[in-house]
């Protein structure tokens, strides 16, 4: 794993500067801008960053990784005013959650050097006050790679991610989003609305005592900031239209069976979700010990995305990666560390079903 | 408040048995029936009742109040058993969390004498072994009175209730169903529908990271007992169709909001929204002290379910009533003690919208 020397944090908010706070632990210099002086101000204070930058051009202007943690409707906008001032060497991230349309203006912007990222951890609270250094510890922290993506700096941002404790897991821009689509943002308008349905039918007094402990937990969300929303859902509009038709198609599923009172149907159905939720939140299997794989690759673009996200799609930790280029040209030897027994076998497995050749060392 | 002297309760698990350990902390007798013979014997051993009865007739043939705490769909099928069984001045209630339908059926079979009720209290556990004497200090208990419902057998209910540390609410049955549809039949469906719909969008270890603190909340209930949730919804089926019909039309909104790019509108909407759910949770204002209020009525069926159902609109809280009948003939004098001076004025102004003339006492 090598660190890079110098990373530049571009927004020094609650990811900004959790971020920054974890990342001065190790031998590394961070540079913070943010738009907001007192932010910025207080990421210096807290000791979220090394320097303070004037301007986000000096911020950038000798980092060796820059990490975009702007809101997901800025970080566009910061993408193309950055494109020609990040050093030709430096890996570019960003923190959104939503992939798609940033890693477009990212890839436009900064080519095979832009991996996208979404940190899965956060925070009630906003703002440089709310940072933590632990913020990250455990946390999945998705990368979508591109087909285009340079070997460097995959390695780069996915190392960063380690050093913060954070398990790196790749998956295609456009999975990420339709699974956020369906996982956080649908869920967030069915709370809202949920809500607001509610609050039409009775006066504030009688919804109060009538409402249990599963209206409360079902509607907690519904107290977010609209803002942040709102800025969430336009980054992700494609994603959250299918999920919102996913749900609608769901409730006229369900509202068939009670007007047609097939209740077998009801039970079964709410049976399977039982199932789904009890096993979606089981333990998960795929930690472990670490296993390396290798696998000889043709030298073309694309492949080092196709074996991180058949990873990612599996749940897999990859927690190292190395690519050594055949001298000879034309092919390279594929190096991945996965975390786990079962999570490398699955992951060998799939990638063997592709077509690669993968093997592994002897156990020692 | 004169206390029952024999209750009899029907079905001793977690509801029917957390009330017989209340009401056995009073100087009350109470014996139970359970056609699961172990479930009874257990609720003889933890001293939820004091004699368990060989046949349901038994249990009620000697009783001044009846509860029936068998599940939902059960209730209107011991309704009609019990209607030539029950002693003739006894009052009965029920606790299925759907009224309408059990109110018809319970007034078909008893008439004055049956109030529906619906205790707002549970637990994630089921059966007599999860009974508490405590289960329902402070919980807010719905009293569904209709036209026809008699004085005394309100005060029977209601008393128990209160003897039981719960707050009696009165409602109409047809304002409990839609309310109990929006705040917690639908709240459950639409869980299970996320579930199922982010269940079918990606493999279980992708989704497992990407779920985050929110759609855990949020899709908790989704766990919950299929077939327990089947018999609520077919109690309460045209409500939860109507709140079906209103949520699948604020996605709707929704979806156009963000097809139409609408994003003011989706920020007003999200902004609204997080209004109500902060308003909902907002700590209670009716409670205090006892105030009472007495008011002429008419000597008419229907004007205990009107007043009664006036303050449970409010969320007022009636401690205790009594009406004093005219030796004069067609009048009468009813008082009604309610907690706290905000919702004894509030009361007092929507009796008086009506036509009501309501006095109070001097304060001491």
């Amino acid at each position: 794993m090598v660190m890079p020397r110098r990373v530049a944090i571009v927004g020094t908010g609650l990811i900004g500067g959790s971020i920054g706070l974890a990342a001065r632990r190790g031998a590394v210099e961070v540079v913070g801008y943010d738009s907001d002086t007192a932010s910025l101000e207080a990421a210096l204070q807290r000791g979220a960053v090394d320097d303070a930058a004037e301007s986000v051009e000096d911020a950038v202007g000798d980092a060796d990784l820059v990490v975009l943690a702007t809101p997901v409707d800025v970080t566009p906008i910061v993408c193309d005013r950055l494109a020609d001032v990040v050093p030709a060497e430096a890996a570019v991230t960003d923190v959104g959650s939503a992939k798609e349309a940033v890693v477009d203006r990212g890839v436009a912007a900064f080519g095979p050097r832009f991996v996208g990222g979404h940190p899965m951890a956060g925070s009630e609270r906003h703002g440089i006050a709310a940072a933590a250094a632990d913020l990250f510890e455990g946390a999945w922290w998705i990368l979508t790679p591109t087909e285009e993506v340079s070997h460097a700096a995959y390695s780069a941002v996915s190392d960063l991610v380690f050093s913060l404790g954070a398990r790196p897991v790749a998956l295609a821009p456009s999975t990420h989003d339709a699974l956020v689509a369906r996982l956080s943002h649908v869920p967030q308008l069915a709370a809202s609305a949920l809500v607001d349905s509610a609050a039409a039918a009775g006066t504030k007094e009688a919804l109060l005592g009538l409402a249990g402990a599963g209206f409360r937990d079902v509607t907690r969300i519904a107290a977010s900031d609209p803002a942040l929303w709102v800025a969430i859902v336009r980054a992700n509009a494609r994603s959250v239209l299918e999920g919102l038709a996913g749900l609608d198609s769901a409730i006229a599923d369900i509202t068939a069976m009670v007007e047609e009172q097939r209740w077998d149907d009801l039970h079964d159905f709410m049976a399977r979700a039982r199932a789904a939720r009890l096993e979606l939140f089981a333990k998960p299997t795929y930690t472990g010990e670490p296993v390396s794989l290798t696998m000889m690759i043709p030298d073309r673009p694309g492949v080092l995305a196709e074996v991180t996200t058949v990873a990612g799609n599996l749940g897999a930790n990859i927690e190292d990666l190395r690519i050594i280029h055949s001298t000879e040209g034309g092919r390279g030897r594929l190096e991945l560390v996965i975390a786990g027994e079962d999570a490398a076998a699955a992951v060998a497995e799939a990638l063997r079903s592709r077509g690669f050749r993968v093997d592994r060392p002897l156990v020692d």
